[in-house]
């Protein structure tokens, strides 16, 4: 039996036509000897429509319940393709969490796949070509519904793959990776192969290729995941653990940004360790992401300063009033308008001076880094925002992405 | 402890307004020192739009998926109105029907409910005050989502009610029973009490008053429902088993129409009752509802007539070839524009001549009935859709309803 995973993003399930075109996509697959089992996400600006309607009736909505109101996005669109998939005269059927048991962590809005029941999937496969599975979602050990948090229904198909060690294709509205965004630099390179590293660094730098726990899975299980256009042919993107040796290994894969960025400094804290796990531990308490941690000790002080999204101002203003309870003489301060740009690759751990080179390209266009943080295979620079699109245009060349 | 079921429907629930309003009413019987199981329907015009969606996908969307589809409409109400109590402080938690088990037959789009599991929801009570039960839906044996049917979110509150023992409250934009419509005829008069039977005649009718099947319910486990508005405080009906005996029985209690009749006739059958039980069930097979059965044999001949609703034509023309191949000389008619006009009351029982009022009645706005059928506490009669409105003033007046 030839099994496929196969995910569609909500812009390929927006209308009823959409459906019925994935539909026939997937019923192509079911001629060529297949069976498919088909992750879904939510029908367009859904999820966000159902956040805005939560948002209505509580200021602060519940997740546990937040959690039950999403996942009936997904619930829609499974049963509306399998609604298609058999006008077509495809056996199909479709599935939601409860159904295939996705266990998942307790943690609502942010919940990670523990298990797939496969006994359900074979026994279905037995009757049925194609299941069509909710994605983003899952059940806690509670018999609470989850989510995965954005993008997670990439996760839901590859963990599918990885538990049935099937391959996995993930169609969305773009037909693969790229060295930068296409939408914004026409003359964006598509790559044939990125390795599981660098599609990392790419999706937790902002570039909107895939949910990074999918890749992190997908690396851990070996899994290729396959990437590419619902709406043509045209061939995508396979992420895989290593290029192929034929192909000659690029210094610098891709190169993106991420907008929106707070640049937070706490200034004047007193040099101790526990302070700062106090801070870290707050942080993480409120689930808010913080990044390009930088720390400058001067006089006995120390200034720490970071990165953080816009939305989570609030939580993380009430963090640090927490964790520094009864410190004196400590102040922060928010700094807004940055955006932060990067560079991937895994040529960089083999190619020294490619630090030089970015801030070389920076400085052309007039910008002083001023936090920066590295990886092995990834340079990120904070850069005043209205600088930020000027700045990847002489990355790009430099690097020739 | 002291248990309630509460349902709310579409139009209680219709936005994030309602639904907050909702939870206040729920609250006050909370702080009266009541646990509270709510059952919600749907957001207003929800499960319409999610069928029109499935119509947009599919001419004749497959029944198991529809159930999967519409099922989400109100896990979305349950979710919001549990962030809204927790709002309020209310110690409140939404369930699916995969969460609380509601069991059903197997049928899609009109499941019975076969049994709740109350283990769960004593679980649950135990550190919570408010559970919100999806209304409308539950899963069958193997596992699949169904649906009982229009207004099924009355009978998922009267089972649930009849499995604990506990009274039944059903709030709707109606504040109650009344003897006609009150939206058409502004005099209609609000009734006090009503006896299960007769509420059951009047659903049965096309009066939007109760799911007939949660009377039934009712009727068995002899639970009180309650029905009132949730938009006033005005007070409600009570419907039960016997009316209070210082309440004098009117003879008639309601009178209502149901519009969109077909009336079908089958002439020329031949006089053989292998081929009435072929019609009839083929009939049940397509689901298709038929009423006002009249048999007349005339010359050796059978000519059958009922009626069916606008809708199910098509499947019923399918019904009688099946039912009859090989019968040869039969013919079938289809005459529509009709109402179905009905009086009903438990007094009838003991008082001769109300039919003959019922006629009389008739004949002052030029009405010969047609189709005519009787119960112990009910008569309906076929008229004319055009004249239906005055005929039902003209009975009205006759019964001082």
């Amino acid at each position: 039996m030839r099994i496929v995973v196969q995910k569609y993003g909500g812009s390929s399930v927006a209308t009823p036509e959409r459906i019925k075109n994935v539909a026939q996509r997937v019923k192509r697959k079911v001629d060529e000897g297949y069976k498919v089992l088909v992750v879904v996400s939510a029908m367009g600006k859904t999820t966000d429509n159902l956040i805005k309607l939560a948002r209505e009736v509580s200021p602060k909505p519940d997740t546990r319940e937040l959690d039950m109101l999403l996942a009936t996005g997904e619930q829609i669109s499974a049963a509306l393709l399998a609604m298609a998939l058999k006008d077509l005269g495809v056996r199909a059927k479709s599935f939601n969490a409860f159904q295939v048991r996705i266990r998942t962590t307790e943690e609502h809005t942010a919940a990670r796949i523990v298990d797939i029941d496969d006994g359900v999937i074979f026994e279905n496969l037995k009757d049925h070509d194609v299941l069509v599975v909710t994605g983003f979602q899952g059940v806690n050990e509670k018999g609470d519904l989850t989510t995965l948090g954005r993008g997670g229904s990439d996760t839901t198909a590859v963990a599918l793959a990885a538990k049935l060690k099937v391959p996995c294709e993930i169609y969305s509205d773009v037909d693969g990776i790229y060295t930068c965004d296409p939408r914004i630099h026409p003359n964006a390179k598509k790559l044939k192969y990125i390795t599981y590293d660098e599609a990392l660094e790419l999706t937790a730098l902002g570039a909107k290729v895939l949910h990074s726990r999918s890749v992190e899975i997908a690396k851990k299980y070996n899994i290729p995941i396959y990437c590419a256009s619902s709406f043509n042919e045209e061939e995508g993107t396979l992420v895989v653990e290593r290029l192929p040796e034929w192909l000659e290994e690029p210094v610098v894969t891709g190169a993106t940004i991420s907008h929106g960025q707070i640049k937070v400094t706490v200034s004047y804290l007193p040099k101790d360790a526990n302070l700062l796990t106090a801070i870290f531990n707050e942080v993480a308490k409120r689930l808010v992401n913080i990044d390009m941690i930088s720390l400058v000790p001067s006089n006995g002080d120390l200034f720490l300063s970071f990165t953080i999204l816009e939305d989570h101002r609030e939580d993380l203003e009430k963090a640090l009033q927490e964790a520094l309870k009864g410190v004196e003489g400590w102040k922060s301060s928010y700094q807004g308008g940055f955006a932060k740009l990067s560079i991937v690759g895994v040529g960089m751990r083999t190619s020294p001076g490619v630090a030089a080179r970015f801030f070389e390209a920076l400085k052309r266009v007039g910008i002083t880094p001023e936090l920066v943080t590295t990886s092995e295979i990834k340079i990120s620079c904070l850069v005043p925002e209205e600088k930020a699109e000027e700045a990847l245009k002489e990355v790009i060349k430099e690097f020739e992405l």
